[in-house]
This record gives structure tokens, C-alpha cells and sequence, in this order.
């Protein structure tokens, strides 16, 4: 299958240029042509008044906790975790699960979203909706090891990277998921490890989220959750740390060191009040670092474009330093940065032999014009309604934003039904 | 012209209620009946699958500026306005101004935006578009002492507030815009202050926007911009007060006492690295505040949905205090909080008397699924891009996201044909 995109704005090496063309064979770019023959392609997609970037990754994601979006807000966070999500979590099932997976999944597309990593439960079932929609993904089975099912977890942990890890054409990555330092204790936070290394998988955890979670752990420990997990060998396994907001230098240290990837998560920092991440301080490290929306009952959407423009404004008020985080930067984090914090190799440019995971922009909107500089219109003025189509593995997912592979109307309907049997049974 | 809004969900007194009807005369809300006879109006307008809230009110904006959206970025501020603005700004013309400002009155009713305050030049064109377009405003020329048309700006303040005020129906207040403690001596306030009492002219202002304007005034001064502009009698005018980013303790007993009311531009203050303004304690004091989007060439849209984002987020974190700016508190900010700042006394409520502006919200969006509590899902998860239909005195300018006064190609075409002018006599 060959596909062309024609007539389009390309982002590529820190730069967008006009009236490019992208061709495609099956899953991978294979050139730029200035000239074709339209004989050549199966499918010529129209670039015209668009911009081409590589697709968008949304690093943390709890993503059927869709169904707790704007359910409880404006709470204390252990009232909201002890009082709403913990009773009514006790409550979901694989039906509750697929059916809010697939809203989210949906909604990260329309938002331009072409791989996400999540960690949470009923992951087969978070697969399934991975494998029928056409999405990437990182997935990891949420372990805490405080709670009865502490073993089971990481069985079920072994046997969803044996039954999914590399499936769905390669689109299925599995990673292990140990909830926290203050949710896993270090014999348990081993065992983990130990299965990491038999399984060849990597590690999606928590770390550093709240003051609150710092103090605590060392307290209990006598060194912050970074030098502990550092110490536990999970930043050996290759890790994908959610959050970091509350980092000190050493622990920047020891995350460069070794090859800690960040999962960046401004909206559900500032919405839960754990406090504003030292991006700038990461980057200026050469920490890898991606941005995540986390679940949308603590963000409450899943638009990775609007964490990118959090990501893009927070950091100049914070620092008293406009020069921080430019669109530039703003963009990286947003594709390749996401790319690298999942683990992925031939992901997040558009270049000669990548994965065609691409998201074209409409840039017909009232906040496009006048037309000046065009990524700093896409970073700093445009939101993401502005994504017209989205390319995952060479398959269009959205166009001219619609769907291809959901039946959106019957996604809304199972999201209403299932949540009515969530709350109802409470 | 009788109007009905049906089958709607209303935000009034703080909370939602589903199935309701808006009943309209003309330019005001005259009820809200159970029941009606399809007869009885000239206009039916179906709300089903949406919510009404008030109009929403842009407190800060210098909409010209729309021509530098996007022009210059990732700068520190002096060079920007030195080597980028400033001299392009002294190419202006009224054909431009005319055409840049209703691109931003386009998009600012695209946004569900009914009113906003404006400081700019050239403001007569400001004012026609205003009155063409069908939304409502309060102007003003901006002034400065220390420039050779500073006794210039002020007779054309004079000549713009007898020839617009009260005009368009009504829809334009004229107000005076010295533009900060900074570029205004204490000798020319003291004339505006004069001007101000002669004409029963309130004033628009910018105070304690940065760190470094703090200390210069302190240093010149002995005084912060709050208390020097109180001093000076500005603040006994009827002020609105834009940024007060930097404010003592001391500035807010003094705000709240004058019944100053601070346009919050959180988007603004972020990009250009001015800081995180004390909204929280703002509140606290009982302050009036309302939210601006500030000119698109520092924020770079005009999208007041967004700055409600912020708002609602930014200071949770900065506060580490997850119930500051409620979702109730974000949408009075956004409503009547931003009526009060432009002076308003009959409009951002949806009460009986109330003047029609009125912004109507679609709810069909994936972010709104599954449907849990409505205030919440608009605050945290929705978008501008949800915004249907807009009224403004009764008179729908939106409806299903067209517009209904403004040839939306022809402002395009307009904004990138002036913008090419402008650059080009650079």
C-alpha cells in the first residue's frame, strides 16, 4: 500500500517548510519527492493549507479512568482517592474497561495522538482496544504491592507481556507497571526488577509526584523515591518515570545517568496541586523527557496538544525566563521526546525509514492569520480541534476529522452505558 | 424580535439545571418558562445537547495586535518591543487596524466571547468594528506621557469618548487607557485623572505587570504602581487594573478598598515570563477580578476559554492547594467577574433583566463523554472549539459555528492582505 501526502508544510530538523510531499510504503516514510506520478499511489491525501508533524505521544495515561472525568473534582487528593475513585475502581470490569479505553483512544486520536503508554488494570482489555482502533501503545498492568493481589499482579504482569508484547503488527509494547515507592516496598519493588530482567521489558512508574510522597520516603528510607528506585535497580530496566515534579539535583543527576526518561504531566500536576515539574532543569541536564496527560479524572481531557501549551507557557512565568521551553522545544517534547520515553526507535521524526506515525494540522482556523511564523501559530495559538487527519503504521485513523476505524456514536453510547453500570452498582 | 432558547441546560446561581428555556425581548432575558407556544416567537433556538452560560468577557486586549500574532516569539521583551513591535507599530494605519481588529473580534466570538476592554490606537476603527460586528466593548486610546503625542492622546481620547461612547446601541463605553505608572509621569495621570472627572470616564490601566516595573516605581517613586496610582487618584476613577501581577499585600487592602477590578491574563503573564499573579488571594480579599487574553502577539490567540483553563489549573499548583478556583469559581471569572471589571451592571448573569449575551455550549464533543457533572466537564475538559452559538443583545452572531455578521473569508483575506502592507514598509 502506498500512500502520498501532497502539498504540504513539513516539520523536520527544527523546521517547517512549505509544499513538501511524504511518501509512504505501508508502515514507513520512504521519501520526500518534489515531483510523481499519481499512477504510483494507492491513496493521494490532499496536504493543502496543512502542517505535518510526527504524531503525537501522550506518555502517562490511565485511560479508562475516562469514566471518572469530571465525576469528583475540587477535592483533597486522599478524600477523592478514599472517599470516590478506590470504592468505585473496586467496581470495573473488562465491559466498563474496552468501552472507556475506546472513548479515550478516540479522543487521544482526535487530538492528534498516535501512541500513548498506560498503566492500569484489566490490560487485555486496554489491548483489545489498542489492536481493534489502530493506535500505538506502551502498556503496563498497574502493581501495587501493599494489596492482597500484590502476587497476582505480577503474574498477570508475566502473562499480559507473553500474550500481548509485540502484538497488534508490532503496534503493542508491554512494560511493567509498579504503582510507587510508597505503593511498593523494596522486596517488592525486587521482585519486579527480577521479573523486568527475565521478561527483557521496561519499567512505567510513578516517581516524585507529590511533596507529600517525597518527604515520606525519606523519611522512611533516609533518600528521595529517585535514589531509592536507583538503588532498587529499577532505573537499570530502562524507565519511564511519570511526573518528577518534586526532583533535587542529585536526583537530576542520577536520572541523566541513567537514561531516565520523564513523563511530563503539567495539567494533572497543577490540577491535583502537586506543584509545577523543574522542566527547564531536565532539559538543560539532557534528560529525555515527554509530555503525559494522565487519567482524565485528574487532567479532565486527554488533549496532549493542550499539555504541550502548559508546557510551552508555565515554565516562562515560573523561571521569570521567556526564553525557556520555545515552540521548538515545545514541539520536540511533544513528538520525538514522546517517542524516546516509550522506547521506541524509528518513531517521532518524519524522516526517510520512520514509522509514517504522522499528524497533519488544519491551519485554515481564525488563530492561524495573519500567517506568520508557523510553528510558534501551532505552539503558542492553535488547540487541537485544529487536527484534520492522523496516520498511525501508514493507516489513516482521522480524516478531515473523522474516524476511520471507530464507530464514534456507538462509543459514546457504550461509555454512557457503562458508566451508568459503574455508578449504579455502588 | 422575541426569541426562545429550548431544551438547554442553565448555569444559573452557581449550578446547572437541565431542560430549561430562555425566554428573550428583544435585547434581554424576560424568563425562563416551563412551557410556551411555538407562536408566540420569532425565533426558535434549540439547546438541546447544550449549555447556556453567560457571555463571556475578555478583560485585557489590544486587538490590533492580532497583525503580531506569531511575528516575533522565544525573545526577551525589550528586544521584542525594540527591534520588533515598536517600529512595525509606528507603520499602522487605519486600514489595518480596521481589518486585524475584526479578525479578533472574529475569533473572539468564536470563542464565546460577548465583550471585552481594548487599549490601542487608532481607535475609532476599533470602535467601527465593534459596532459592525455586533459584539460589545469598552475602549479606549492608549497613552503615554513620555512620548511627543502624549497631549495628542489625550484630546484624542477626549474626541473618541464624545464621538463613541454609548454608541451601537449602547454596546460601546468609552474609557480612558494611560497606559502604565512607567510610560505615564505622575503629572500626566494627573491630567487623565482631570479628563477622567470631566467626562465621568472610568479607566483602564496597566499596574504592576512585572518585577522589574515594581522596583523601578519603588525606586522612583517610593511607592508600588498600586500606591502610586492610588495617590494620583486613579483609582478613584473606576479602575481596571490589568496584570497587577506583582501585588504586596499592602496593593490589595488598597484594591479592595478603591474597587479596583483586575483583568487576570494568566496566558500573557505566563508567555511573557511576568510571573503568576496572586488570583487566590485576590479572591480571598473579595476583589473583583475577570480574565483577558491580552494582545495575540504575547498569548498568541485570543481564546478566553483558555485563559479560564489556566486560571483553573496554574493556581492549584502554584498554591499546592487542589480547591482554589473551583470550577464554579473559574466560570464567575469568566462571566460576571469580567462584566464587573468592563463596568457592566446589568450583563454576566442569566437572570430576568439581564442583558441577552449569551454563549451557548455544545456538549457532544468526546471530551464531554461520559456525562458527569456539566460545570466540571466545561471547565476541565472542554474547549473553545465547543462553542455554538453566540448572542449578544439579544442578536445571535454565532449559530452552529457560523457567523452571522462577519464574511469570515473576506477577514481573512483582509488580515494577510494588511499584514503583508504593514511588513512590507518595514
Amino acid at each position: 500500500m502506498r500512500k502520498l501526502i501532497t502539498n504540504i508544510a513539513l516539520y523536520q530538523n527544527h523546521k517547517v517548510t512549505e509544499a513538501k510531499n511524504i511518501d509512504i510504503q505501508d508502515d514507513r516514510i520512504i521519501g520526500f519527492p518534489d515531483t510523481y506520478q499519481r499512477t504510483d499511489y494507492d491513496e493521494i491525501i490532499d496536504g493543502q493549507h496543512m502542517l505535518a508533524l510526527p504524531g503525537f505521544v501522550n506518555t502517562h495515561n490511565h485511560i479508562a479512568m475516562t469514566v471518572f472525568r469530571s465525576y469528583a473534582d475540587d477535592m483533597q487528593l486522599m478524600d477523592w482517592l478514599t472517599q470516590k475513585i478506590w470504592p468505585a475502581e473496586d467496581k470495573l470490569d473488562s465491559d466498563i474497561v474496552y468501552a472507556q479505553t475506546t472513548l479515550g483512544i478516540a479522543e487521544m486520536i482526535r487530538c492528534g495522538t498516535t501512541s500513548f503508554a498506560d498503566m492500569y488494570f484489566f490490560m487485555s482489555d486496554v489491548a483489545r482496544a489498542v489492536a481493534d482502533t489502530g493506535i500505538r501503545a506502551a502498556l503496563s498492568r498497574g502493581m501495587t504491592g501493599i494489596t492482597p493481589n500484590a502476587q497476582d499482579a505480577l503474574k498477570e504482569s508475566r502473562t499480559f507481556f507473553y500474550d500481548w508484547n509485540g502484538k497488534a503488527d508490532g503496534r503493542i509494547t508491554v512494560m511493567l507497571g509498579p504503582h510507587a515507592p510508597y505503593t511498593c516496598p523494596p522486596a517488592y519493588l525486587q521482585q519486579v526488577v527480577d521479573l523486568a530482567h527475565e521478561l527483557g521489558a521496561e519499567i512505567h512508574m510513578h516517581l516524585s509526584e507529590t511533596k507529600g510522597e517525597v518527604e515520606d520516603i525519606q523519611k522512611q528510607y533516609g533518600k528521595t523515591p529517585i535514589a531509592l528506585a536507583d538503588e532498587l535497580g529499577i532505573l537499570d530496566c530502562g524507565c519511564l518515570a511519570a511526573h518528577c515534579v518534586w526532583v533535587t539535583d542529585d536526583d537530576l543527576t542520577i536520572m541523566k545517568n541513567k537514561h531516565v526518561r520523564v513523563a511530563h504531566n503539567p495539567g494533572s500536576n497543577f490540577k491535583l496541586a502537586s506543584g509545577i515539574a523543574p522542566l527547564t532543569k531536565m532539559l538543560q541536564k539532557g534528560i529525555t523527557v515527554g509530555l503525559g496527560t494522565d487519567g482524565a479524572s485528574s487532567n479532565n481531557n486527554l488533549d496532549i496538544v493542550e499539555e504541550m501549551h502548559l508546557a510551552s507557557l508555565v515554565h516562562k512565568a515560573n523561571t521569570l525566563n521567556p526564553l525557556v521551553i520555545s515552540a521548538d522545544t515545545a514541539v520536540q517534547l511533544l513528538t520525538i521526546g514522546g517517542a524516546k520515553c516509550l522506547g521506541y526507535k524509528d518513531i517521532g521524526t518524519l524522516d526517510v525509514n520512520a514509522k509514517a506515525d504522522i499528524t497533519l494540522i488544519d491551519r485554515e482556523g481564525l488563530h492561524w492569520y495573519p500567517k506568520n511564523d508557523p510553528l510558534s501559530l501551532f505552539v503558542y495559538a492553535s488547540n487541537s480541534m485544529d487536527v484534520d487527519t492522523v496516520l498511525v503504521d501508514g493507516k489513516v485513523l482521522l480524516r478531515h476529522k473523522e474516524f476511520t476505524t471507530i464507530d464514534i456514536e456507538k462509543v459514546k453510547f457504550e461509555a454512557e452505558r457503562t458508566k451508568e453500570k459503574l455508578f449504579s452498582s455502588l
